[in-house]
């Protein structure tokens, strides 16, 4: 047994991780490649064992060298080793092949060939590691778990020191990607995510990875930051609750052990979307404002915590009177000392059926710190800005939050206001909290010819996608269109999504469709639309929906797909004329 | 004081009440009138006073014989009256005019002159009431509330006795529409409902006069019946409860009184829709099956009961186990003994923020029998048919209700199932609960050349709609397009409609929008469209949610209205030339 298979050592959530993983790998490569970088199918391979692919199918001899490795004592990586040789980074670049003395790569101060660790894992042309250089950009799979021991197989490959000058180059460049003001200290993220913004962060994972599990891992949930990520610690923070009943004027003071020991814990299963997932759709209409996302700002996850319901029912917070509103207030701040703040309904916090949680752990791990460590609010069904992460501070209060993200941002606009009308903030809508019916196609992809080449699949079509509903509300239904919203197949949904509760739908419903492709087809017109437990439907276009802040697009998902199939081979030529 | 203004006496829902029902008879006069009757106007005018015209302008001296004849004791009118002359049909019916010898109705075994009372009412050229013929069909306004006066005024007016075969002619007729089976005992309805089935009754207000108060009055209330309509009583109705914790096995049985003395009073004003409503619409794309409901298959009412909830927490009901639906069964049943009845989620039924009513009084009256004397179910926010009337039993489950309209009616279905796919059923979805977001436009009507004749306002044209969404979500908003859907502008929202508390929005949001019509306009393609609380939308088109059922159409509504405006009068000429 590999001790770097923890995932799926234990359970099918594990198998599905390891499924995911080798894919995301997979896709992390080829998004390199897209980039143009040209490496060969031969370099990117280096990449296998680093990226994390230890865990698929090392050989005996690599399996009883790395399981000797996991015995001993902890190292710390790309330390300066006395004794070895030095390389330059010049000398490093030219290792990028066995014909070229080896496939090496840097860390730190170390220097590592990994020409073995490759052989011994014959697939995966299109994996890439950045042979000749440093691994440290791609370096981010299994962050969280697998660190210290893929450490220690690194440093098995071991063969040197990078010079002194170069390791202070490689900082210096490090530095100008990542600053050394407020993002000096981010965590670092997984390769395959596609970036929309690094200061802050913001990345979504790849569409076709995101749907090989109706529980994202960790590393490849979706990442939407404001600000730079605090550096916090969940054995001292204080949760800290105001207003009335609230131990006035003091307020009530409360670490993550008190909630835990005076609370029930409490999980739920909920997807947590991007108000601007889908944006980039609304800006092909006309430009809008914000960060490009494609159809993945959104994710699911299993979290644990205590309700906040119970929370405040213990200290006796009703809605019977004014008080219409629970502020939640991170501590991630900017450079004037803001914090990321909002606030949601109270009759939302304070209704048990609504499942709002103040969570501690994500799939249970410790809540990462991209995703709200160690406490973060998760307020299911409603838009992913109200699950502040960080969570500090909670506010019962007559007024809604005021801080920038809850008054000027988050809210929809008519379409027919933009920046240039006069005065426009005052078209702003309600500020958004449970999120319309949505649903997105994931593969096909679109604008790709069909099918991939080499799939073996030529005949039949898998579409996949997603659909969910903000409040609750189930998912009763995606049709799906090849022919532009002409005709309308059904779609076969997930059972883990089905089987959720009523109108307490929290996770979305995966979806899959195949459908048979005909010789003569050249081009299908994939449409997606769901239906949610309260009849709700996708608009069937954008431009109706369209708003400046190019949130809330929930409009048809639509892909074209041109389609070359292979000529039949002779022997079914042969048959179909019989 | 009149004592035939009730509702004008005291409340501003009086008056506007008083304005509604003004207009009711304008439009049942109109609507008579497009059914070809051909009677005159003065004919039409007939109809004042005992269509309920009273309330209006009388004469001082009308008002003072009418006030004389209410304080006699309660009379029956139409009763034979010795001493006086005989008439027959024939002679009846030649009495159309004061020049054909007066204006004179039939009443079962009275014949009244009802010309002078007509001649105390100068207005309604429109108003219509069958002179010449019984009044029957057309005395349906006040059933509820002022019938007994409206007798006593009737009598003042009585002339003679009809000929007893013709009494027993016109029985006969009466029986012919009616029936004297079960449906021969159903209430007056206010003549102005279009009628969409008569056995069961199925009728709707005209939107002009829907849209004239926040609240529907009780006449005007759109009637969705499956069944006959019982003849309870509320004094020995009974309310039985069965199910895991209700008194098992004989359950528990509540009066009215009873339920009034255990729980708190309750009152909620919610907007009750039927799924059918704009059911005409979806026809139009492929014929569907059903009650051809056009915009109006909805009103609004204040309801007063007991909370279902409080009812079940009493009795210690919860869904923590396998519980999950709520029976509700009329007391309405078909010639086999079949009683109507549905189910709601026992959710909704035990989350005491869904404010489910026990319902026994509507606009503080006893329920109309239309409406579910004595007894009803109000589930806010919850499709029509779940809003059980007459309501006798409750039953708490693990399954579904598993009667006809909650297992093969009220279902959503896919686009592209029709009656001609075989076993159709198997595609029927989950049954409908929580209704989707709605719009419509309630002027101008589609169609009619705008301004109508005689309009004093030619430049501004005043748009008026409603919008509603399903599970108490409030209307952020609502657009509007002159030009079929390009461009828009918000229109304005009812305040009683915003000031309604978040997600508990039962009621409707009356809207409207004044546009400026240029001269050079010649049509205008008007549509709307409404944004929930949850930011779901209305989608484009029919045909994409078409199904066979012709149910939960929320479409953008279009109408298209042909512009005519006068040429300017020469004064306003003169003015543009300066």
């Amino acid at each position: 047994m590999m001790r770097l298979k923890p995932l799926m050592r234990s359970t099918a959530l594990g198998r599905t991780a390891g499924r995911i993983h080798a894919r995301a790998l997979q896709v992390a490569g080829s998004r390199l490649q897209d980039h143009g970088r040209g490496l060969s199918p031969a370099l990117l391979a280096t990449g296998l064992g680093l990226l994390g692919l230890t865990m698929l199918t090392p050989s005996a001899q690599l399996e009883a060298a790395m399981d000797e490795a996991l015995e001993e004592p902890v190292v710390v990586p790309g330390e300066f080793k006395e004794g070895l040789p030095t390389f330059s980074l010049a000398d490093v670049a030219t290792h990028v092949s066995a014909k070229a003395g080896g496939i090496w790569v840097l860390y730190k101060h170390g220097v590592y060939d990994v020409s073995k660790f490759i052989s011994a894992h014959p697939g995966g042309t299109k994996l890439l590691l950045a042979a000749g250089k440093s691994i440290e950009p791609f370096w981010q799979i299994y962050a969280a778990h697998n660190h210290a021991d893929v450490h220690k197989i690194l440093e098995t490959l071991r063969i040197g020191n990078l010079d002194a000058d170069d390791v202070r180059a490689l900082e210096e460049e490090r530095k100008k990607k990542f600053g050394d003001g407020p993002y000096a200290n981010e965590p670092m993220r997984h390769p395959a995510m596609k970036i929309n913004s690094h200061q802050p962060f913001n990345g979504e994972p790849p569409a076709e990875l995101l749907m090989e599990s109706f529980i994202t891992p960790n590393d490849l949930f979706f990442v939407r930051n404001h600000l730079p990520v605090p550096d916090l610690d969940a054995d001292s923070h204080r949760l800290e609750l105001f207003g009335p009943g609230l131990g006035e004027p003091a307020g009530i003071s409360l670490s993550i052990d008190e909630l835990k020991a005076t609370f029930k814990e409490h999980t739920v299963v909920t997807t947590i979307q991007c108000a601007g997932n889908r944006r980039a759709e609304m800006s092909n209409i006309k430009q809008v404002n914000g960060l490009s996302w494609d159809t993945t700002a959104l994710s699911t996850a299993k979290w644990t915590g205590v309700l906040l319901s119970d929370v405040l029912a213990h200290y006796g917070v009703t809605d019977e009177g004014d008080l219409e509103h629970c502020h939640l207030e991170g501590l991630d701040r900017d450079i004037t000392g803001q914090c990321y703040g909002a606030s949601i309904p109270l009759a939302t916090a304070l209704d048990k059926r609504k499942d709002v949680l103040l969570a501690y752990a994500m799939n249970d791990e410790p809540i990462p710190r991209d995703h709200g460590y160690p406490l973060r609010a998760i307020v299911p069904g409603t838009v992913g800005a109200r699950n502040v992460k960080f969570l500090g501070r909670i506010i019962v209060s007559e007024e809604e939050y005021g801080g920038f993200w809850q008054q000027k941002d988050y809210r929809g606009f008519p379409p027919n206001v933009d920046y240039a009308t006069e005065d426009f903030h005052r078209y702003a809508g309600a500020s958004i909290q449970e999120l319309p019916v949505q649903s997105a196609i994931t593969e096909p992809k679109g604008g790709r010819l069909w099918p991939l080449e080499g799939s073996e699949e030529v005949d039949v079509m898998t579409i996949k996608g997603y659909a969910w509903s903000g409040g609750g509300r189930n998912i009763l239904r995606v049709d799906v269109s090849l022919d532009g919203g002409a005709t309308w197949q059904e779609a076969t949904l997930a059972p883990e999504a089905t089987a959720q509760r009523y109108n307490r739908a929290w996770a979305w419903t995966p979806w899959t469709l195949d459908v048979d492709i005909d010789d003569n087809t050249k081009e299908l017109n994939i449409v997606c639309k769901a239906i949610d437990s309260s009849y709700n439907v996708q608009p069937d276009t954008i431009a109706p929906i369209w708003n400046m802040r190019g949130v809330l697009n929930n409009a048809w998902h639509r892909v074209h797909v041109p389609i070359n199939k292979p000529p039949p081979a002779a022997d079914e030529e042969d048959r179909d004329q019989d």
